[in-house]
């Protein structure tokens, strides 16, 4: 009841994992509470509109805003520079969306709204290679 | 130990459900982790302080400020505006806010500190019905 | 499966709890999930990078940009001013950052990765004691 998924990120963005997700779920069977745990600083988990694409661009267009690179002067009072202009504004991102979701499981099934898909927010430039604990605790 | 909650919204605000959740705890008694999940992309689930109602004033206030709605000329480059000018400003709030909540059960009864109640977080203007998918994992 | 730890906190910034919590994990032993919530609605948890100090000081100084205090004069909108300038502010970032955590746990020990450490974070100047309740769920 315990696994683990890989998501190979090229960019900043939206990543959707509902399908792999919904597809271990559904060998498991049963009811329960789905945990996922992402083992990064630098990126997310979400929990988001699944429709409209724009919807993922608008939410990055405002973080990008809301969070600059740290090259840009408004960020100039940072210090963890060494890692590049995105590090520190991707772990500002990460203090901001969760690190972990608990989803309801029934049947087999999260317990998603219509509308909702599960991502995996990638707040780095370069691609990377991010880990996600997954656990399903039945009952 | 899996159960739904609905919830009424009249616009903008938090919305307490502690009392409700509590009463089906009760019920259930035992010790465990309780599971709240919002099946919705423009409002939250929050822990937040139950005494002084200015507090959630004030919460609302600086969130308004934050994301401004999609008409306000600072978000002139949201592109998702089809549904009103609060649904994308919803959308990051709702990234920005929990849309999950893990809190641990202790004889039937939420390990709530004294001044923590529960609540829905509205962020669209319209009228909604909320739903919430509820777990309780026993043990 | 169930216990709490105490955090005497001396203004605000990042307090590790990583390696208390990895030894109740320890003494547990098994697979499961870890559930940890903080009873107070003006300190946060929260998974951040464990290596680089600077990170959490710039994250401090992100976030204290966002949310200045009460008596500066962009946050004029405030009501609830009684409990002192950093109080509101507190309850404000207390809203962004997660009240609850759940980690998965592989044989007693938690699915961090290789730069994630495990933090309470005050919002508030003065010291407090913050209690966190914790949850072991088996299986």
């Amino acid at each position: 009841m315990q696994t683990g998924f890989t998501v190979d990120t090229a960019g900043p963005g939206l990543y959707e994992i509902t399908p792999r997700i919904a597809r271990w779920l559904s060998g498991q069977g049963g009811d329960g509470v789905l945990t996922l745990f992402v083992r990064h600083t630098s990126c997310s988990l979400l929990v988001q509109e699944n429709a409209d694409s724009d919807v993922q661009a608008d939410l990055r267009a405002f973080f990008d805003r809301l969070v600059p690179p740290a090259d840009d002067a408004r960020m100039h009072y940072l210090r963890h520079r060494a890692e590049g202009p995105d590090d520190m504004p991707a772990h500002i991102k990460a203090a901001m969306m969760p690190v972990s979701l608990s989803i309801p499981v029934d049947a087999g099934r999260m317990c998603l709204g219509t509308w909702q898909g599960v991502y995996v927010v990638e707040h780095r430039a370069a691609p990377h290679t991010r880990r996600i604990a997954a656990h399903l605790a039945r009952g």
